[in-house]
Protein backbone atom coordinates (compact mmCIF):
# COMPACT_ATOMS: atom_id res chain seq x y z
CA UNK A 1 0.00 0.00 0.00
CA UNK A 2 1.35 3.54 -0.91
CA UNK A 3 1.83 5.04 2.65
CA UNK A 4 -1.33 7.95 3.35
CA UNK A 5 1.61 10.80 3.65
CA UNK A 6 2.55 9.94 0.02
CA UNK A 7 -0.63 9.38 -1.31
CA UNK A 8 -1.18 12.99 0.31
CA UNK A 9 1.91 14.97 -0.70
CA UNK A 10 1.01 13.15 -4.54
CA UNK A 11 -2.95 14.53 -4.31
CA UNK A 12 -1.82 18.43 -2.99
CA UNK A 13 1.00 18.38 -5.88
CA UNK A 14 -1.66 17.31 -8.79
CA UNK A 15 -4.04 20.27 -7.32
CA UNK A 16 -0.90 22.81 -7.31
CA UNK A 17 -0.26 22.09 -10.91
CA UNK A 18 -3.70 21.68 -11.55
CA UNK A 19 -4.86 25.16 -10.99
CA UNK A 20 -1.64 26.53 -12.90
CA UNK A 21 -2.68 24.63 -15.89
CA UNK A 22 -6.60 26.18 -15.55
CA UNK A 23 -5.62 29.06 -15.53
CA UNK A 24 -3.34 28.91 -18.55
CA UNK A 25 -6.55 27.07 -20.95
CA UNK A 26 -9.30 30.15 -20.37
CA UNK A 27 -12.65 29.09 -21.10
CA UNK A 28 -13.70 31.10 -24.24
CA UNK A 29 -16.63 32.36 -26.27
CA UNK A 30 -16.22 32.19 -29.98
CA UNK A 31 -14.56 29.89 -32.61
CA UNK A 32 -11.55 29.43 -30.51
CA UNK A 33 -13.75 27.94 -27.95
CA UNK A 34 -14.10 24.42 -29.07
CA UNK A 35 -9.92 24.08 -29.24
CA UNK A 36 -9.24 25.54 -25.73
CA UNK A 37 -12.34 23.13 -24.53
CA UNK A 38 -10.32 19.83 -26.57
CA UNK A 39 -7.29 21.18 -24.75
CA UNK A 40 -9.12 21.23 -21.26
CA UNK A 41 -10.37 18.15 -21.63
CA UNK A 42 -6.83 15.82 -22.60
CA UNK A 43 -5.30 17.92 -19.97
CA UNK A 44 -7.65 18.94 -16.66
CA UNK A 45 -8.94 15.06 -16.62
CA UNK A 46 -7.54 14.16 -13.22
CA UNK A 47 -4.32 11.90 -13.74
CA UNK A 48 -1.72 11.19 -11.34
CA UNK A 49 0.36 13.87 -12.38
CA UNK A 50 3.39 11.98 -11.24
CA UNK A 51 5.56 14.07 -13.78
CA UNK A 52 4.97 17.33 -12.24
CA UNK A 53 5.43 15.49 -8.99
CA UNK A 54 9.10 14.54 -9.68
CA UNK A 55 9.50 18.28 -11.30
CA UNK A 56 8.54 19.57 -8.24
CA UNK A 57 10.26 17.30 -5.80
CA UNK A 58 13.44 17.77 -7.66
CA UNK A 59 13.06 21.86 -7.60
CA UNK A 60 12.48 21.60 -3.45
CA UNK A 61 15.87 19.71 -3.48
CA UNK A 62 17.44 22.97 -4.70
CA UNK A 63 15.26 25.81 -2.61
CA UNK A 64 13.54 26.91 -6.32
CA UNK A 65 10.89 29.09 -6.04
CA UNK A 66 7.45 27.09 -6.10
CA UNK A 67 5.87 29.77 -8.61
CA UNK A 68 8.29 28.80 -10.72
CA UNK A 69 8.34 25.26 -10.14
CA UNK A 70 5.13 24.94 -10.79
CA UNK A 71 4.78 25.97 -13.87
CA UNK A 72 7.68 23.76 -15.76
CA UNK A 73 5.85 21.12 -13.94
CA UNK A 74 2.51 22.50 -15.88
CA UNK A 75 4.51 22.22 -19.01
CA UNK A 76 5.91 18.77 -18.69
CA UNK A 77 2.18 17.77 -18.14
CA UNK A 78 1.40 19.51 -21.15
CA UNK A 79 3.49 17.52 -23.07
CA UNK A 80 2.41 14.35 -21.24
CA UNK A 81 -1.27 15.05 -22.18
CA UNK A 82 -0.80 16.06 -25.38
CA UNK A 83 0.90 12.45 -26.45
CA UNK A 84 -1.69 10.79 -24.50
CA UNK A 85 -4.25 12.36 -26.68
CA UNK A 86 -1.75 11.30 -29.73
CA UNK A 87 -1.39 7.89 -29.01
CA UNK A 88 -5.05 7.32 -27.97
CA UNK A 89 -6.17 8.05 -31.79
CA UNK A 90 -7.29 5.30 -34.25
CA UNK A 91 -4.64 5.60 -36.13
CA UNK A 92 -2.01 5.27 -33.59
CA UNK A 93 -3.07 3.14 -30.13
CA UNK A 94 -6.97 3.16 -31.23
CA UNK A 95 -7.70 3.23 -27.46
CA UNK A 96 -11.08 4.46 -26.68
CA UNK A 97 -10.77 5.27 -22.68
CA UNK A 98 -8.66 7.32 -21.22
CA UNK A 99 -8.61 8.23 -17.02
CA UNK A 100 -11.92 6.60 -16.78
CA UNK A 101 -13.92 8.80 -19.92
CA UNK A 102 -13.82 8.37 -23.27
CA UNK A 103 -10.24 9.53 -24.66
CA UNK A 104 -9.94 13.32 -26.44
CA UNK A 105 -11.18 12.35 -30.24
CA UNK A 106 -14.13 10.46 -28.89
CA UNK A 107 -15.32 13.30 -26.72
CA UNK A 108 -14.93 15.53 -29.43
CA UNK A 109 -13.53 13.88 -32.93
CA UNK A 110 -10.45 13.22 -34.36
CA UNK A 111 -9.23 16.70 -35.68
CA UNK A 112 -10.08 18.35 -32.42
CA UNK A 113 -7.48 15.39 -30.53
CA UNK A 114 -4.96 16.64 -33.39
CA UNK A 115 -5.10 20.17 -32.83
CA UNK A 116 -5.34 19.96 -29.55
CA UNK A 117 -2.58 17.74 -28.80
CA UNK A 118 -1.04 20.14 -30.83
CA UNK A 119 -1.62 23.29 -29.51
CA UNK A 120 -0.69 21.79 -26.14
CA UNK A 121 2.63 21.19 -27.01
CA UNK A 122 3.32 24.92 -28.33
CA UNK A 123 1.91 25.52 -25.20
CA UNK A 124 4.17 23.95 -23.32
CA UNK A 125 6.98 25.57 -24.70
CA UNK A 126 5.14 29.28 -24.62
CA UNK A 127 5.30 28.47 -20.98
CA UNK A 128 9.02 27.85 -20.17
CA UNK A 129 10.36 30.67 -22.28
CA UNK A 130 8.44 32.91 -19.85
CA UNK A 131 10.23 35.01 -17.46
CA UNK A 132 7.81 34.07 -15.09
CA UNK A 133 9.29 30.25 -15.18
CA UNK A 134 12.88 32.01 -14.30
CA UNK A 135 14.06 35.18 -14.36
CA UNK A 136 17.79 34.10 -15.94
CA UNK A 137 16.33 33.58 -19.75
CA UNK A 138 19.87 31.19 -19.99
CA UNK A 139 18.02 28.98 -17.68
CA UNK A 140 14.63 29.10 -19.29
CA UNK A 141 16.45 28.27 -23.17
CA UNK A 142 17.79 25.18 -20.88
CA UNK A 143 14.32 24.27 -20.25
CA UNK A 144 13.40 24.47 -23.77
CA UNK A 145 16.08 22.40 -24.78
CA UNK A 146 15.70 19.80 -22.37
CA UNK A 147 11.75 19.26 -23.27
CA UNK A 148 12.12 19.98 -27.13
CA UNK A 149 14.82 17.15 -27.10
CA UNK A 150 12.44 14.77 -24.78
CA UNK A 151 9.65 15.39 -26.48
CA UNK A 152 10.96 14.99 -29.82
CA UNK A 153 12.35 12.30 -32.61
CA UNK A 154 15.18 11.12 -30.12
CA UNK A 155 12.50 11.13 -27.15
CA UNK A 156 8.87 10.21 -27.16
CA UNK A 157 7.57 10.56 -30.31
CA UNK A 158 10.45 7.99 -31.57
CA UNK A 159 9.41 5.95 -28.78
CA UNK A 160 6.24 5.78 -29.61
CA UNK A 161 7.14 5.54 -33.65
CA UNK A 162 9.40 2.48 -32.46
CA UNK A 163 6.39 0.93 -30.46
CA UNK A 164 4.53 0.97 -33.32
CA UNK A 165 6.78 -0.36 -35.63
CA UNK A 166 7.58 -3.21 -33.21
CA UNK A 167 3.88 -4.37 -32.79
CA UNK A 168 3.87 -8.31 -33.32
CA UNK A 169 7.55 -8.11 -33.47
CA UNK A 170 9.65 -10.32 -30.97
CA UNK A 171 11.89 -7.33 -29.48
CA UNK A 172 15.33 -7.91 -27.15
CA UNK A 173 15.74 -7.07 -23.39
CA UNK A 174 17.41 -4.32 -24.85
CA UNK A 175 15.67 -3.59 -27.28
CA UNK A 176 12.61 -3.15 -25.14
CA UNK A 177 14.84 -1.45 -22.65
CA UNK A 178 15.28 1.24 -25.71
CA UNK A 179 12.02 1.95 -26.71
CA UNK A 180 10.72 2.27 -22.84
CA UNK A 181 14.05 4.99 -22.73
CA UNK A 182 12.65 6.98 -25.31
CA UNK A 183 9.01 6.49 -24.66
CA UNK A 184 8.58 7.21 -21.18
CA UNK A 185 11.88 7.50 -19.96
CA UNK A 186 12.78 11.00 -22.00
CA UNK A 187 9.89 12.73 -20.31
CA UNK A 188 10.26 11.21 -16.91
CA UNK A 189 13.86 12.37 -17.08
CA UNK A 190 13.29 15.60 -18.28
CA UNK A 191 10.29 15.98 -15.38
CA UNK A 192 13.53 15.70 -12.82
CA UNK A 193 16.21 17.46 -14.69
CA UNK A 194 13.82 20.38 -14.72
CA UNK A 195 14.13 20.58 -11.12
CA UNK A 196 17.86 20.52 -11.34
CA UNK A 197 17.84 23.16 -14.08
CA UNK A 198 16.04 25.69 -12.11
CA UNK A 199 17.69 25.24 -9.39
CA UNK A 200 21.13 25.47 -11.49
CA UNK A 201 22.05 22.60 -9.56
CA UNK A 202 25.67 21.08 -10.02
CA UNK A 203 26.88 18.68 -12.76
CA UNK A 204 26.88 16.06 -9.93
CA UNK A 205 23.17 16.36 -8.58
CA UNK A 206 22.36 16.60 -12.24
CA UNK A 207 23.80 13.49 -12.88
CA UNK A 208 22.59 11.93 -9.94
CA UNK A 209 18.97 13.03 -10.44
CA UNK A 210 19.32 11.53 -14.19
CA UNK A 211 20.14 8.32 -12.96
CA UNK A 212 17.80 8.17 -10.55
CA UNK A 213 15.04 9.00 -13.46
CA UNK A 214 16.50 6.72 -15.57
CA UNK A 215 15.71 3.77 -12.95
CA UNK A 216 12.58 4.59 -12.16
CA UNK A 217 11.35 5.29 -15.53
CA UNK A 218 12.07 1.64 -16.30
CA UNK A 219 10.31 0.45 -13.07
CA UNK A 220 7.13 2.30 -13.60
CA UNK A 221 7.01 1.04 -16.65
CA UNK A 222 7.40 -2.64 -16.01
CA UNK A 223 4.57 -1.40 -13.52
CA UNK A 224 2.68 -0.23 -15.97
CA UNK A 225 2.91 -3.33 -18.12
CA UNK A 226 2.18 -5.73 -15.05
CA UNK A 227 -0.96 -3.66 -14.42
CA UNK A 228 -2.21 -3.82 -18.15
CA UNK A 229 -1.93 -7.89 -17.56
CA UNK A 230 -3.19 -7.98 -13.82
CA UNK A 231 -5.50 -4.52 -13.52
CA UNK A 232 -9.03 -4.31 -14.32
CA UNK A 233 -9.77 -1.68 -17.01
CA UNK A 234 -11.69 -0.19 -14.66
CA UNK A 235 -9.35 0.46 -11.79
CA UNK A 236 -6.51 1.52 -14.65
CA UNK A 237 -9.04 4.02 -16.06
CA UNK A 238 -7.68 2.44 -19.41
CA UNK A 239 -8.32 -0.41 -21.70
CA UNK A 240 -6.27 -2.89 -19.88
CA UNK A 241 -4.82 -6.14 -21.57
CA UNK A 242 -4.10 -3.81 -24.79
CA UNK A 243 -0.29 -4.67 -24.60
CA UNK A 244 -1.16 -8.41 -25.22
CA UNK A 245 -4.14 -7.58 -27.74
CA UNK A 246 -1.41 -5.51 -29.50
CA UNK A 247 1.70 -8.39 -29.60
CA UNK A 248 3.33 -5.46 -28.13
CA UNK A 249 7.02 -6.74 -26.52
CA UNK A 250 7.17 -5.97 -22.81
CA UNK A 251 9.60 -7.10 -20.13
CA UNK A 252 6.73 -8.67 -18.73
CA UNK A 253 5.95 -10.93 -21.93
CA UNK A 254 9.81 -11.71 -22.11
CA UNK A 255 10.41 -12.26 -18.46
CA UNK A 256 7.33 -13.39 -16.92
CA UNK A 257 5.56 -11.52 -14.51
CA UNK A 258 7.41 -12.75 -11.34
CA UNK A 259 11.01 -11.80 -12.66
CA UNK A 260 9.56 -8.77 -13.80
CA UNK A 261 8.26 -7.62 -10.83
CA UNK A 262 11.48 -8.39 -9.28
CA UNK A 263 13.72 -6.68 -11.92
CA UNK A 264 11.32 -3.58 -11.02
CA UNK A 265 12.42 -3.88 -7.51
CA UNK A 266 15.71 -3.71 -8.50
CA UNK A 267 15.77 -0.96 -10.65
CA UNK A 268 13.35 1.18 -7.73
CA UNK A 269 15.97 0.31 -5.51
CA UNK A 270 18.52 1.47 -7.26
CA UNK A 271 16.83 4.29 -8.03
CA UNK A 272 16.80 5.36 -4.26
CA UNK A 273 20.41 4.58 -4.40
CA UNK A 274 21.45 7.69 -6.70
CA UNK A 275 19.63 9.87 -3.94
CA UNK A 276 22.48 9.35 -1.70
CA UNK A 277 23.69 12.35 -1.86
CA UNK A 278 20.49 14.34 -0.79
CA UNK A 279 19.20 14.64 2.34
CA UNK A 280 15.76 13.86 3.71
CA UNK A 281 14.63 16.57 1.18
CA UNK A 282 14.86 14.02 -1.49
CA UNK A 283 12.68 11.48 0.49
CA UNK A 284 9.87 12.17 -1.68
CA UNK A 285 11.88 11.23 -4.65
CA UNK A 286 12.44 8.30 -2.97
CA UNK A 287 8.70 7.54 -1.98
CA UNK A 288 8.38 7.95 -5.58
CA UNK A 289 10.12 5.36 -6.61
CA UNK A 290 8.19 2.84 -4.07
CA UNK A 291 5.13 4.22 -5.35
CA UNK A 292 6.51 3.86 -9.17
CA UNK A 293 5.78 -0.22 -8.17
CA UNK A 294 3.40 -0.70 -5.31
CA UNK A 295 0.67 1.21 -6.90
CA UNK A 296 -2.36 -0.49 -8.52
CA UNK A 297 -3.55 2.15 -11.06
CA UNK B 1 5.50 37.69 -64.10
CA UNK B 2 8.07 37.16 -61.28
CA UNK B 3 10.72 39.03 -62.23
CA UNK B 4 14.13 36.64 -62.88
CA UNK B 5 15.86 38.25 -60.00
CA UNK B 6 13.32 37.76 -57.45
CA UNK B 7 12.46 33.98 -58.49
CA UNK B 8 17.14 33.56 -58.42
CA UNK B 9 16.58 34.80 -54.64
CA UNK B 10 13.59 32.86 -53.61
CA UNK B 11 15.67 30.08 -55.15
CA UNK B 12 18.66 31.12 -53.56
CA UNK B 13 17.42 31.03 -50.16
CA UNK B 14 15.40 28.05 -50.38
CA UNK B 15 18.41 26.01 -51.23
CA UNK B 16 20.47 27.54 -48.23
CA UNK B 17 17.36 26.88 -45.64
CA UNK B 18 16.79 23.43 -46.81
CA UNK B 19 20.78 22.62 -46.39
CA UNK B 20 20.36 23.44 -42.56
CA UNK B 21 17.12 21.74 -42.19
CA UNK B 22 18.80 18.50 -44.46
CA UNK B 23 21.53 18.85 -41.79
CA UNK B 24 19.22 18.54 -38.87
CA UNK B 25 17.41 15.34 -40.24
CA UNK B 26 19.84 12.95 -40.07
CA UNK B 27 19.46 9.47 -42.51
CA UNK B 28 19.45 6.85 -39.85
CA UNK B 29 19.73 3.23 -39.42
CA UNK B 30 16.89 1.04 -36.71
CA UNK B 31 14.02 1.85 -35.04
CA UNK B 32 13.91 5.24 -35.24
CA UNK B 33 14.91 6.06 -38.92
CA UNK B 34 11.27 5.31 -40.26
CA UNK B 35 10.05 8.70 -37.96
CA UNK B 36 13.63 10.40 -39.60
CA UNK B 37 12.08 9.73 -42.68
CA UNK B 38 8.99 11.06 -42.31
CA UNK B 39 10.46 13.70 -41.23
CA UNK B 40 12.51 14.59 -44.16
CA UNK B 41 9.72 13.67 -46.70
CA UNK B 42 7.53 16.29 -44.64
CA UNK B 43 9.58 18.86 -44.62
CA UNK B 44 12.47 18.35 -47.44
CA UNK B 45 10.27 18.20 -50.48
CA UNK B 46 10.51 21.18 -52.10
CA UNK B 47 7.89 23.97 -51.34
CA UNK B 48 8.27 27.85 -51.92
CA UNK B 49 10.21 28.80 -48.76
CA UNK B 50 8.59 31.59 -48.73
CA UNK B 51 8.17 32.21 -44.57
CA UNK B 52 11.95 31.09 -44.79
CA UNK B 53 12.48 33.61 -47.12
CA UNK B 54 10.48 36.10 -45.40
CA UNK B 55 12.96 35.13 -42.16
CA UNK B 56 16.05 35.90 -43.98
CA UNK B 57 15.09 39.05 -45.78
CA UNK B 58 13.67 40.48 -42.35
CA UNK B 59 17.15 39.50 -40.76
CA UNK B 60 19.61 41.02 -43.36
CA UNK B 61 17.68 44.59 -42.56
CA UNK B 62 19.21 44.64 -39.55
CA UNK B 63 22.20 42.63 -40.62
CA UNK B 64 21.67 39.44 -38.70
CA UNK B 65 24.68 37.29 -39.38
CA UNK B 66 23.32 34.59 -42.08
CA UNK B 67 24.10 31.77 -40.00
CA UNK B 68 22.06 32.56 -37.16
CA UNK B 69 18.98 34.07 -39.59
CA UNK B 70 18.64 30.65 -41.29
CA UNK B 71 18.37 28.56 -38.09
CA UNK B 72 15.39 30.52 -37.33
CA UNK B 73 14.11 30.57 -40.79
CA UNK B 74 14.30 26.80 -40.66
CA UNK B 75 12.19 26.49 -37.85
CA UNK B 76 10.00 28.41 -39.19
CA UNK B 77 9.61 25.83 -41.97
CA UNK B 78 9.94 23.24 -40.18
CA UNK B 79 6.94 24.17 -38.01
CA UNK B 80 4.79 25.10 -41.20
CA UNK B 81 5.80 21.59 -42.66
CA UNK B 82 4.92 20.04 -39.29
CA UNK B 83 0.98 21.67 -40.16
CA UNK B 84 1.01 20.57 -43.80
CA UNK B 85 1.62 17.28 -42.39
CA UNK B 86 -0.88 17.51 -40.24
CA UNK B 87 -3.53 19.14 -42.27
CA UNK B 88 -3.48 17.08 -44.65
CA UNK B 89 -4.55 14.12 -42.50
CA UNK B 90 -8.09 12.00 -43.76
CA UNK B 91 -9.31 13.93 -40.34
CA UNK B 92 -8.70 17.29 -41.40
CA UNK B 93 -8.47 18.67 -44.76
CA UNK B 94 -7.58 15.44 -46.32
CA UNK B 95 -5.71 15.93 -49.43
CA UNK B 96 -4.11 12.79 -50.39
CA UNK B 97 -1.27 15.26 -52.85
CA UNK B 98 1.34 17.70 -51.44
CA UNK B 99 4.09 20.01 -53.25
CA UNK B 100 3.20 17.21 -56.19
CA UNK B 101 3.76 14.13 -54.52
CA UNK B 102 1.82 12.17 -51.99
CA UNK B 103 0.99 13.55 -48.67
CA UNK B 104 3.03 12.32 -46.18
CA UNK B 105 0.40 9.76 -44.36
CA UNK B 106 -0.29 8.70 -47.87
CA UNK B 107 3.39 8.10 -48.51
CA UNK B 108 3.99 6.50 -45.05
CA UNK B 109 0.64 5.88 -43.19
CA UNK B 110 -1.13 8.23 -40.53
CA UNK B 111 0.45 7.56 -37.53
CA UNK B 112 3.63 8.47 -39.29
CA UNK B 113 2.20 11.80 -40.45
CA UNK B 114 1.11 12.97 -36.93
CA UNK B 115 4.32 11.73 -35.17
CA UNK B 116 6.75 13.54 -37.72
CA UNK B 117 4.39 16.50 -37.50
CA UNK B 118 5.15 16.27 -33.55
CA UNK B 119 8.25 15.69 -33.85
CA UNK B 120 9.07 18.46 -36.47
CA UNK B 121 7.49 21.53 -34.04
CA UNK B 122 9.74 19.68 -31.07
CA UNK B 123 12.72 20.08 -33.15
CA UNK B 124 11.77 24.04 -34.06
CA UNK B 125 11.98 25.05 -30.85
CA UNK B 126 15.50 22.87 -29.99
CA UNK B 127 16.74 25.14 -32.85
CA UNK B 128 15.37 28.17 -31.73
CA UNK B 129 16.67 27.54 -28.20
CA UNK B 130 20.30 26.80 -28.99
CA UNK B 131 23.34 29.07 -28.47
CA UNK B 132 24.01 28.73 -32.55
CA UNK B 133 20.74 30.44 -33.09
CA UNK B 134 21.77 33.84 -31.13
CA UNK B 135 24.72 34.09 -28.41
CA UNK B 136 21.93 36.32 -26.34
CA UNK B 137 19.69 33.93 -24.24
CA UNK B 138 17.42 36.12 -24.02
CA UNK B 139 16.89 36.73 -27.91
CA UNK B 140 16.69 33.08 -28.04
CA UNK B 141 13.38 32.87 -25.26
CA UNK B 142 11.85 35.99 -27.30
CA UNK B 143 12.07 33.66 -30.34
CA UNK B 144 11.04 30.72 -28.73
CA UNK B 145 7.98 32.97 -26.92
CA UNK B 146 7.16 34.20 -30.56
CA UNK B 147 6.96 30.53 -32.43
CA UNK B 148 4.93 28.97 -29.41
CA UNK B 149 2.16 31.85 -29.99
CA UNK B 150 2.23 31.46 -33.42
CA UNK B 151 2.16 28.38 -34.04
CA UNK B 152 -0.04 27.61 -30.81
CA UNK B 153 -4.04 28.26 -29.88
CA UNK B 154 -3.99 31.85 -30.51
CA UNK B 155 -2.59 31.49 -33.96
CA UNK B 156 -1.90 28.48 -36.65
CA UNK B 157 -3.68 25.41 -34.41
CA UNK B 158 -6.37 27.72 -32.91
CA UNK B 159 -7.21 28.81 -37.21
CA UNK B 160 -7.03 25.11 -38.26
CA UNK B 161 -9.83 24.62 -35.85
CA UNK B 162 -11.71 27.51 -36.88
CA UNK B 163 -11.26 26.69 -40.62
CA UNK B 164 -13.02 22.67 -40.01
CA UNK B 165 -15.75 24.20 -37.54
CA UNK B 166 -16.39 26.76 -40.71
CA UNK B 167 -16.97 24.74 -43.22
CA UNK B 168 -20.26 24.88 -45.03
CA UNK B 169 -20.73 27.70 -42.81
CA UNK B 170 -21.27 31.72 -44.38
CA UNK B 171 -18.38 33.94 -42.53
CA UNK B 172 -18.42 37.34 -42.89
CA UNK B 173 -15.64 39.46 -44.41
CA UNK B 174 -14.17 39.97 -40.75
CA UNK B 175 -14.59 36.38 -39.57
CA UNK B 176 -12.46 35.32 -43.02
CA UNK B 177 -9.85 37.35 -42.41
CA UNK B 178 -9.52 37.06 -38.39
CA UNK B 179 -9.46 33.14 -39.40
CA UNK B 180 -6.86 33.90 -42.18
CA UNK B 181 -5.10 36.03 -39.73
CA UNK B 182 -4.76 32.85 -37.16
CA UNK B 183 -4.25 30.23 -39.22
CA UNK B 184 -1.95 31.05 -41.83
CA UNK B 185 -1.10 34.94 -40.51
CA UNK B 186 0.28 34.01 -37.35
CA UNK B 187 3.30 32.36 -38.42
CA UNK B 188 3.78 34.50 -42.00
CA UNK B 189 3.78 37.13 -39.15
CA UNK B 190 6.40 35.46 -36.50
CA UNK B 191 8.87 34.67 -40.03
CA UNK B 192 9.21 38.34 -40.36
CA UNK B 193 8.80 39.32 -36.77
CA UNK B 194 12.16 36.72 -36.20
CA UNK B 195 14.52 38.82 -38.06
CA UNK B 196 13.65 41.81 -35.79
CA UNK B 197 14.40 39.79 -32.82
CA UNK B 198 17.45 38.24 -33.74
CA UNK B 199 18.51 41.93 -35.07
CA UNK B 200 17.60 43.83 -31.41
CA UNK B 201 15.45 45.74 -33.79
CA UNK B 202 13.87 49.02 -32.53
CA UNK B 203 10.49 49.06 -31.58
CA UNK B 204 9.54 50.86 -34.80
CA UNK B 205 11.00 48.86 -36.86
CA UNK B 206 9.37 45.62 -35.23
CA UNK B 207 5.66 47.34 -35.67
CA UNK B 208 6.72 48.14 -39.42
CA UNK B 209 7.46 44.62 -40.21
CA UNK B 210 4.48 43.46 -38.90
CA UNK B 211 2.16 45.63 -40.23
CA UNK B 212 3.63 44.88 -43.49
CA UNK B 213 3.60 40.62 -42.60
CA UNK B 214 -0.60 41.42 -41.96
CA UNK B 215 -0.90 42.50 -44.94
CA UNK B 216 1.62 40.04 -47.08
CA UNK B 217 -0.08 37.29 -45.28
CA UNK B 218 -3.88 38.30 -46.30
CA UNK B 219 -2.76 39.40 -49.74
CA UNK B 220 -1.31 36.01 -49.82
CA UNK B 221 -4.13 33.89 -48.92
CA UNK B 222 -6.49 35.59 -51.21
CA UNK B 223 -4.31 34.77 -54.06
CA UNK B 224 -4.21 31.23 -52.54
CA UNK B 225 -7.78 31.05 -52.62
CA UNK B 226 -7.11 32.00 -56.42
CA UNK B 227 -5.58 30.05 -57.40
CA UNK B 228 -7.74 26.97 -55.90
CA UNK B 229 -10.36 28.59 -58.30
CA UNK B 230 -8.28 29.51 -61.04
CA UNK B 231 -5.27 27.13 -60.94
CA UNK B 232 -4.83 23.48 -61.75
CA UNK B 233 -3.85 20.87 -59.31
CA UNK B 234 -1.02 20.18 -61.97
CA UNK B 235 0.52 23.48 -61.57
CA UNK B 236 -0.65 23.90 -57.55
CA UNK B 237 1.44 20.40 -56.67
CA UNK B 238 -2.14 19.94 -54.42
CA UNK B 239 -5.22 19.27 -54.90
CA UNK B 240 -7.40 22.54 -56.51
CA UNK B 241 -10.75 23.19 -56.27
CA UNK B 242 -10.93 22.26 -52.29
CA UNK B 243 -12.29 24.95 -50.85
CA UNK B 244 -15.40 24.86 -52.87
CA UNK B 245 -15.75 21.07 -52.40
CA UNK B 246 -15.47 21.48 -49.05
CA UNK B 247 -18.07 24.46 -48.57
CA UNK B 248 -15.33 27.02 -47.07
CA UNK B 249 -15.54 30.93 -46.47
CA UNK B 250 -13.10 32.45 -48.03
CA UNK B 251 -13.02 36.09 -49.48
CA UNK B 252 -12.84 34.93 -53.11
CA UNK B 253 -16.42 33.32 -52.37
CA UNK B 254 -17.92 36.21 -50.66
CA UNK B 255 -16.50 39.30 -53.21
CA UNK B 256 -16.14 37.01 -56.55
CA UNK B 257 -12.39 36.98 -58.14
CA UNK B 258 -12.46 40.56 -59.70
CA UNK B 259 -12.98 42.01 -56.19
CA UNK B 260 -11.10 39.94 -54.44
CA UNK B 261 -8.14 40.60 -56.60
CA UNK B 262 -8.48 44.26 -56.31
CA UNK B 263 -8.46 43.57 -52.35
CA UNK B 264 -4.99 41.12 -52.61
CA UNK B 265 -3.72 44.34 -54.68
CA UNK B 266 -4.26 46.89 -52.42
CA UNK B 267 -3.30 45.28 -49.49
CA UNK B 268 0.23 44.42 -51.26
CA UNK B 269 0.61 47.90 -52.18
CA UNK B 270 -0.04 48.30 -48.27
CA UNK B 271 2.31 45.89 -47.47
CA UNK B 272 4.66 47.71 -49.07
CA UNK B 273 4.01 51.23 -47.60
CA UNK B 274 4.78 49.89 -44.76
CA UNK B 275 8.34 49.87 -45.13
CA UNK B 276 8.81 53.27 -46.18
CA UNK B 277 11.31 53.42 -43.17
CA UNK B 278 13.58 50.83 -44.69
CA UNK B 279 16.17 52.03 -47.34
CA UNK B 280 16.89 49.38 -50.34
CA UNK B 281 17.49 46.53 -47.94
CA UNK B 282 14.20 45.85 -47.89
CA UNK B 283 13.57 45.80 -51.88
CA UNK B 284 13.15 41.84 -51.83
CA UNK B 285 10.58 42.72 -48.92
CA UNK B 286 8.80 44.34 -51.82
CA UNK B 287 9.13 42.26 -54.34
CA UNK B 288 7.83 39.42 -51.90
CA UNK B 289 4.74 41.25 -51.79
CA UNK B 290 4.21 41.68 -55.40
CA UNK B 291 5.54 38.17 -55.76
CA UNK B 292 2.49 37.24 -53.18
CA UNK B 293 -0.33 38.27 -55.37
CA UNK B 294 1.64 37.64 -59.09
CA UNK B 295 2.31 33.94 -58.53
CA UNK B 296 0.77 31.32 -60.15
CA UNK B 297 1.43 28.41 -57.94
Amino acid sequence: MTPLPFANALHQAASQVEKVMDAMLPVLQGPEARLFEAMRYASLNGGKRLRPFLTLCSAALFDVREACAVRAAAAVEFVHCYSLAHDDLPCMDDDDLRRGRPSTHRQFDEAAAVLAGDALQSLAFEILCDAATHSDPYVRCELVRGLSVAAGAHGMAGGQMFDLASENERLTIGAITRLQQLKTGALIGFSCEAGAILGQASQQSRQALHAYAHDFGLAFQITDDLLDIEGSTKELGKSAGKDVAAGKSTIVALLGPERARAQAKILSEQAINHLDLFDEKADPLRQAACFAIDRRA
